[in-house]
């Protein structure tokens, strides 16, 4: 077998067993190297006597834990309650399960490597040295992906007269508007420290240029919204500004505007070739401990020796003793799970509270959003879909998967009670309103709430700023020898950033205490 | 052969003869389809008398003029100056022949195909209908490119101490400062028709969230500049803001900014994967015409029954008679063609006087800036270099092509008079100031000054608005059955776009009078 066939061979078993039969297969095939790239931490070896370690849940904190503490010698066990390795990191495809509670769905998307949606993280910005660093250590190979598009489309039902405005048109607009109000405050000095002269002169010029203001710091209208005709062949000629009345009475300034400030999301953002899910893939080549799915944690007791988890493995009760134990169970589910932890400690479990994103992908026959100038990027509407993303990859092939919603709270809830055909029917409708026979391209689609998905039930978990205070330091310290762990567990929730942060102050915390242990037994 | 090895072994006839020997290799090897994707116009054909077009200059315009013309029918000669087809959409790869006028030079980057920069256009916006219409008729891969960079620095030498500030900080503190003073002129009313109380409460809202104010409307920094530290295990501390008189003491908002706001620079950007160069590669492969390189025009002479052009052709003079010619040959450099134009016609092309853009890349042994947290997109500085552009794609590989400097007028004259090393040297210097050790990481470089190179000695074409009124028709008009083409004689010099423009425009008129005199042909 080449190399070619070889990987061919494992996609098979992959879509037989799941990616643990993948990796078992690939070490027997002798695909992987016994060393992979080297640890990200510098733990401490355990010493003669080979540590065993529990990892609760094989989403990117734990596979991370995995990574680093079988470089540093310890003994891993992971076990997963879901049916695949990933945690929320979950690129969809053909034939993919989405496994939602009560109402499967499987994805009926072409098999293409191109059509593909990320139903998790889908952004990677370049100050998240931590996921950046597997990327490079894993060679995952990135690409820039659009995030703002200023030819994309700002839509509200209730203003412009619902027609969809280009993103370039709003900010140029208010960029100009505001700046000659700031003028004009310039003109009559109605500042509280009156400006000196040569301020003044600056501050009319700063405003001037900020908002491409005429001489007289007057707004007409600027190139920067785009043309209205011309530009290549005649001259452009200006677009008419919006009223400033109507900007003002729109929503977007009051959210979507400021909301590309974010610095997490400001350009230019990143995302994996191919899926966002090659990040978890890279785990899994590098990981050898044995990883394994369909195991539900059913109780958690903490020793004097470790810790013990039982857990449920096709139709069994199972026990897995370890001397350390790092648990990502999102942390609202642990209430169900019986353990011996203090009460304090189980409050703060409770006090995080998981968020409930949604998100919808739709397969599209022809890529119409490229015909309006729209490569990448997202438009922004105030109906319920909240959102549409366009796909960064695959320029101009024939077909493309469109996020066709990616909500938050209330919105989530109400595509909760939907159906999943309801659902792309309601996206689809919410689409027309934006894109002219939208719904007509919609070839397949597949939603994701993570508000439903078996052995998850949410996502982004939260604590609220009073429960912080009292709990959020508790519940990242360890309780004996169990560390919770996850995104959950970190002041960047719902990003990979804060899963993997999560489990290097896990893993740092643990690795001080057996260093002062060791320290202490040479000692005696 | 196989496919893949087919094109190995094309790849090494370009080498050795160039794209032109690569076309006709392919066509003998019957790699290439008799017919090609679908014209983008629809132009009469000719009639039964097949007519003849001699196309001066194989650039962006050229190569679409004889696309287009081929497909009508039509018999289409090309001949080019220089060595090389494509003009100014020049990708410098190793080995690449810089023919700069006196000191040619040799590009030294290593042989490795992630090792090149676009000397030339760059960037392509998702309005560029025409550019986007060939590149996707040609499946030529398109990727997101980053252009602003909110991790790269502002850098000014006489302001904040020297010091490189990110533009996230920049952005960030300017619109705090001006929502600040936005929302105080709020409060005295201070504009010439006086808010409404709705309208003033709506106006301090914006201000808030413009600027990222607190309750009381004063900016104390905001977490889009980044944190100072944590966020991730820790709560994110706020950088302290800009000085607001070291922000407008500052030159950055009097230019770079707001230059972002230009609606061909708005985000999302494009490049086509590998190389710009790959649309020329494109036209290569559909163009069937011969391409005859290294062949100077020496004589245009409009006669009755069409053009005679001469040309010098490996020190023989030849004589090309067709009954069209386009002719994309820099303005300038028309002065020194004789002609029979009219003096009308020649002053315009005098009138359109040449740009002189410069670029330099630089290969870095390491991707230094990625540790830095950028990935693609521009640092600006108020050194001659003027830019830094980091590579959007590559990203995470160990080596990188940097744009070391790319400048107009002012600096391009400096650099133009230095060598290819004090060029490289030069940059370097103002790069240390930048980034630390950067010096220390250039392993190659070379330098494209559009101002000097052979058969071109400019770029960018345009006219003064004063003379813009009185000539730009007359010379986008044809003078007989000659055409000038080229971005020179479009709205948008200095982009492809522009020179698919014009050519369009061109091929248009001619097509007009095609009919025109078909229809007279019919009724006689």
């Amino acid at each position: 077998m080449n190399n070619l066939s070889r990987r061919n061979f494992l996609g098979m078993v992959g879509a037989a067993g799941g990616s643990s039969a993948i990796y078992k297969t690939s070490l027997a095939m002798g695909l992987l190297a016994d060393t992979g790239p080297k640890a990200m931490l510098d733990l401490q070896q355990p010493g003669s006597e080979k540590k065993s370690v529990a990892i609760l849940g094989a989403g990117i904190a734990g596979l991370t834990i995995a990574y680093e503490l079988e470089r540093a010698g310890y003994d891993c066990t992971i076990i997963e309650a879901s049916h695949r390795i990933g945690g929320r990191n979950l690129t969809i495809r053909h034939g993919d399960i989405i496994d939602e509670m009560g109402q499967p769905q499987v994805c009926n998307f072409d098999d293409d490597p191109d059509l593909y949606f990320n139903a998790g993280p889908a952004r990677l910005p370049g100050h998240h040295k931590r996921v950046l660093h597997y990327c490079k250590a894993f060679n995952i190979p990135l690409q820039i992906k659009a995030n703002v598009n200023r030819a994309a489309y700002i839509h509200e039902t209730d203003h412009f007269g619902g027609k969809p405005i280009r993103v370039a048109e709003y900010i140029a607009d208010a960029r100009g508007f505001m700046s000659e109000l700031l003028s004009k405050a310039v003109d009559k000095n109605a500042f509280d420290q009156p400006l000196s002269e040569e301020d003044q002169v600056r501050m009319r010029e700063f405003a001037k240029i900020y908002g491409d203001l005429d001489e007289n710091g007057h707004y007409k209208g600027t190139s920067r919204a785009g043309y209205a005709s011309g530009g290549f062949l005649e001259h452009g000629e200006l677009k008419q500004p919006i009223e400033f009345s109507a900007l003002l009475d729109s929503n977007f300034w009051a959210g979507g505007l400021s909301r590309t400030e974010n610095f997490d999301w400001g350009e230019p953002l990143m995302e994996a070739v191919g899926g966002m899910d090659n990040i978890v893939k890279g785990f899994v080549r590098n990981i050898k401990s044995p990883i394994t799915v369909n195991a539900q944690v059913q109780s958690i007791q903490l020793g004097n020796d470790g810790v013990d988890v039982y857990y449920n493995h096709k139709g069994e009760r199972k026990k897995l003793h370890a001397d350390f134990c790092f648990n990502s169970i999102p942390s609202h589910l642990m209430k169900g799970i019986p353990n011996n932890f203090s009460k304090d400690y189980n409050d703060g479990l409770v006090a995080l509270g998981p968020g409930n994103f949604f998100k919808l992908g739709l397969q599209m026959k022809e890529r119409f959003w490229e015909r309006e100038g729209i490569y990448g990027g997202i438009t922004s509407t105030n109906q319920r879909i909240r959102q549409i993303w366009y796909p960064s990859h695959g320029i101009q092939h024939q077909k493309g998967v469109v996020l066709g919603a990616y909500t938050f709270w209330g919105q989530s809830n109400f595509f909760e009670r939907l159906t999943p055909q309801e659902r792309i029917r309601y996206a689809g409708e919410c689409g027309d309103k934006i894109h002219k026979g939208y719904s007509d391209y919609i070839e397949a689609g597949v939603s994701v709430p993570w508000g439903r998905m078996n052995h998850m039930m949410g996502c982004g978990s939260r604590m609220a700023p009073e429960n912080e205070e009292k709990y959020f330091e508790l519940i990242r310290q360890p309780e004996g020898k169990h560390y919770m762990v996850g995104d959950q567990v970190s002041f960047h929730s719902s990003w990979q950033e804060g899963a993997f942060a999560s489990a290097e102050y896990a893993l740092l915390d643990m690795d001080k205490r057996v260093r002062a242990a060791s320290a202490v037994e040479g000692k005696g």
